[in-house]
């Protein structure tokens, strides 16, 4: 089978945790007004190009990086890994792969040393570092803590067509899998698999792709996401929230789903639950429970499904976008084809489903 | 014009502000695992045919009765008047008016003394009382504070077609309006009005009438009512949230709207402002602004504009409901026939509106 | 009885709420940062010795003044009136009480018209107003809502030697007692009184007097005023926090109380209750009741009971401060003469009191 | 040096997190009333002598056991290891500490296999064990949370005569330290250590022993912990809250403690901060710091420095608790002979500390 992925015989890369993303925008300025000045990401270092932001409670240099371009895309997703060995780890394992691989020793951005990028047998642009410049933790700075303020970079979300193969891939990586959305007849729809110890560092949503679905930052509580609406609808941009707020099925997080001027999907996100036992148990949704996205069962919008960013290869050109084959989430539960439910069998014996929501149903 | 309330000469009872709505339920015990199980009213009484349940914060005798009946519709927007005289001149002031009334020294529930029952010129069943019992203020029973606890009730909301008439006719009675909605054509879709000192004791939402919108309880804080929303996925109901959680436009609350067994809409509300002074300055919204019933832009379901709980004559049965004629808020707004904007003029010069968003148009 | 204050017999002005507090300062610069970086409250206007600060929900044009000045004291506690007329009530009912009065038709600070101040008869500077400029009510303003927002100004506090007297000086002016602190042998150590409908406008803290003990602001919730500790924390003026945060017993708020740099004590303040009907049960505290000041049972710190800030008379000189010659609450409960329970009577019929927390005692 | 651990030629068991602990009460009614009437835990089993306790996101089978006994004491501090082989790890390790060990196939404790006591260096009953019985994770169970809901154990804290000695011993374990405590002279007061990514899964602080300090558990939100606060002043047991609520300065958390019917301390905590990469940063704080153990400055009372409970042998019996020789940082910080500030040098030059806060000093 071509899309077969190989398990290398080489050790795979020690993987802490996601660390940073490099994005390119396509107006530095206005990015600069939405990461900074609306969501309150604190900048280490900007020049004319580009901007190395981080959150609150971060002590590497960035956990975004803002760079200027013509065609917005995302350039890495960055992973720190476990030692200044791992990174040879890294190159070894993508290089038995048969991925291209590029090594700096200086690091492709300020603040980051010896990393490699490789693109991935998905087609994403991974990169690999342990060194980089230790800056201020910010987490006593209540001087510095605004009403929406974005603590952690909490994980990446990535838009792959066939979503077996990129969790075979990733759990060769070493990643484990939080949760997952399956139907009955075996199609997988989607995947949460983790390094630290939480829900997860990527996850995998099937779709249309190499694109990245989007990337989460975390809050401390639930008020400070519901500020980010409130001062997004004061600045009279409340079309820019795509979705939320509300309450994850999967992750049980809070969350929200916002744009950024270039349409890039930033997730705001915060209480999901410690995953860090080896034997923590993986949870199985079903893609017509109509609270798996969302536990209240509010719709899923259809951009939600259909829009992400490209991502690039490791000469900047975009990745090619390869359709999905398999059913489709947005096919088999909105609109006309799908359906969902509330709840599964209202104990008549008929096994019928039951709670359509209002609205549910385009 | 037919449609004239005139007003009385006798001067309008000195109301302090909504107390308790009477409600007729189909299935008593379902909705009473709704108001006690799931949202934590406390019962102050209880028999086979009714349920008298208040707020934590409460100290009258209740604020909802849920009373066994075959038809469900609500029998009484009931308010608190100053002194044991004003329901004197509330019985006068609806006599002068021509309305049909009813006086009941011992009340027409437990727990509430002298009071008059009114079939008001829109045809609502209002009540006025003064003397109660006086039960436990539960202020400090924080061992019987759930996670989604219920303080107060803040306020009525009722469906009439003609909202300037409603409108003249509530502040001849006392009412003071805090925040309305409009369109450049000079048509009111809704009027917010209060006693007490927040954005609202009624509202006139516009539409086929007269029929009741909802009853609104406020929590004290907004993760109060984030919770309520988990529980409901919890209990798999989550087809009964039918719109939000959302912050307001009008009255800035954060807010959340839930159907009962009988399909009686009931919002969970928290954190608008003080309205106390004399000259609070009155907001007006344009019909057209998308923010103006949710700060965050998301859509307003259709049920929430067409749907509504039928209300009782002094006879207990239903009031005929009138179509409303002038535009309708949704017909406006969403759909082939309406619009909204998120800003209302990008400075261009040409005065287009933009910021339409995603889902906002079914 | 020499300290008897008379009932006017002419009707006391129609007060709706306590508006604003003119203090003076002696550093303006350190007061603003104070005020303004750190509490984040508003400014309305500045000048070299005078700034206008409102609070995020005000729309009348101050609700604090600090005016630089040799001696740090209180100019004036503020009331707004129902009408322009009630100004004239409000300088006849202290005529006729005996009171010095100044009327001034444009006002006494900017952005209020024609006001009357008086020295009252327990020596307060008081000041009746009904015109004032409107300004922008900053609502949802969210693109300046900082993580310890102030959203009004709640109430004052005032330390007089009489308690008894005062309340009835201030009942005879239309507050209404929503709770006191007794003891046993009809000592009243305090009493909290409203116009408007919260459990305060002012209160009467029993103490060497005429001082004001502090004015309150608001906040939406209770993570709002741990954050001001956290910030306070963070710039290292940890030592300013006085006392708290907390729970009051009286009022049930929220609360944190805080020292400016000429020592006026703030209070941050949330969630206390509804006290608008005419029959608002009054709560009376045992002062030995060791959770009446602090639900939790922490201990009042001496300085609380002790410092407050001289006020001023009509020429600007400080009043002079008369002793109480009642039992002090400081003595009563704290240290070797004095005792508080948390349990008054655990049931074994002795009627003993038990337990005493651990700190509670110095 | 008599009180030197060597370092074992062995591996040291990988450890996962702590996992429970087992403490025995005196009257286990009166503890069932206070860890799941009050604080909520849900009861996995229980029978005449036992009650196994779990928080809302565990999934193994307890997080606390209380056992009926004569003696107030802590029986185990259980962790969780992360394969069955690490057991046996376990076993050889402290073999060749020279420590007493026992082990059992079954288990100590009803819900858990094979596992491992220790009689450790520090005289402290550890436990090691992978084998669980996995219960329901209640995660989404919001119709079981609580107002004050605990979702996780957080961690173990012991009092410890020689903190450095205890420091390596844990290092030499696999924990790694997040922050500590030191003075000038180099003497170690306190040490934060972990193998999860939180701040820690124990922490030593120097005292007689060896004792238990207390246990932690995490709730999601700041509100939560207040609740708790709230609860037990409704219940009138205001005087078992022992000291906070407040904010650490160490770990930067919101947190609470409050003594059990046998003096056991539990804290609750929320919102410490991200550990996991291997270059995270140490926090040292000087013993001077008024800020280090409550960032708010708030005093910390003398019980919390001098209380504990007692830890048994595997016999059941108490250890003997040895004293303290280096100093104690109730003695250098609180009362006549010690000092805290809050500002350690206001730029005069003169390196004066400044900043005593108002009863900081007994």
């Amino acid at each position: 089978m071509s899309n077969f992925v190989p398990t290398p015989t080489v050790p795979a890369p020690d993987i802490v945790r996601c660390a940073y993303m490099e994005i390119v925008v396509t107006d530095l300025a206005r990015s600069r007004a939405f990461y900074v000045d609306l969501l309150g990401l604190h900048v280490t270092e900007e020049d004319e190009t580009t901007i190395y932001l981080r959150s609150f409670e971060e002590f590497i240099h960035h956990n975004l990086v803002l760079r200027k371009g013509p065609i917005a895309a995302v350039a890495a997703f960055a992973y720190r890994v476990k030692s200044p060995a791992e990174v040879d780890a890294a190159e070894a394992y993508y290089k038995e792969l048969g991925c291209r691989t590029e090594r700096r020793k200086d690091g492709f951005t300020k603040g980051i040393g010896d990393s490699v990028r490789v693109e991935d047998p998905l087609g994403f642009p991974y990169e690999f570092f342990y060194e980089t410049e230790h800056v201020e933790r910010l987490t006593q700075r209540y001087d510095l803590y605004s009403a929406g303020e974005l603590v952690r970079l909490d994980h990446f979300n990535q838009v792959t067509p066939d979503v077996p193969r990129g969790r075979k891939y990733l759990e060769d990586l070493g990643f484990r899998v939080s949760e997952d959305i399956k139907d009955s007849d075996g199609v997988t729809y989607a995947a949460w698999m983790h390094r630290k110890q939480t829900v997860h560092d990527t996850a995998l949503t099937g779709g249309n792709g190499p694109r990245m679905h989007h990337v989460a930052f975390a809050t401390h509580e639930k008020h400070n996401i519901i500020q980010i609406c409130d001062k997004m609808g004061a600045l009279r941009i409340s079309d820019r929230i795509e979705r939320g707020p509300g309450r994850h099925g999967v992750s049980n997080a809070f969350y929200l789903y916002i744009l950024d001027p270039d349409n890039h999907r930033i997730e705001i996100y915060t209480q999901d639950y410690y995953t860090g036992d080896p034997d923590n148990p993986t949870v199985t949704w079903d893609v017509h429970d109509n609270q798996r996205r969302d536990w209240w069962g509010n719709a899923v919008v259809p951009s939600w499904y259909t829009e992400a960013s490209l991502v690039l290869d490791l000469d900047g050109n975009p990745q090619p976008v390869i359709e999905r084959t398999d059913a489709s989430e947005m096919a088999v539960t909105v609109g006309a084809d799908g359906f969902s439910y509330t709840r599964k069998d209202d104990g008549d014996g008929s096994g019928a489903v039951e709670g359509f929501k209002l609205g549910a149903q385009l």
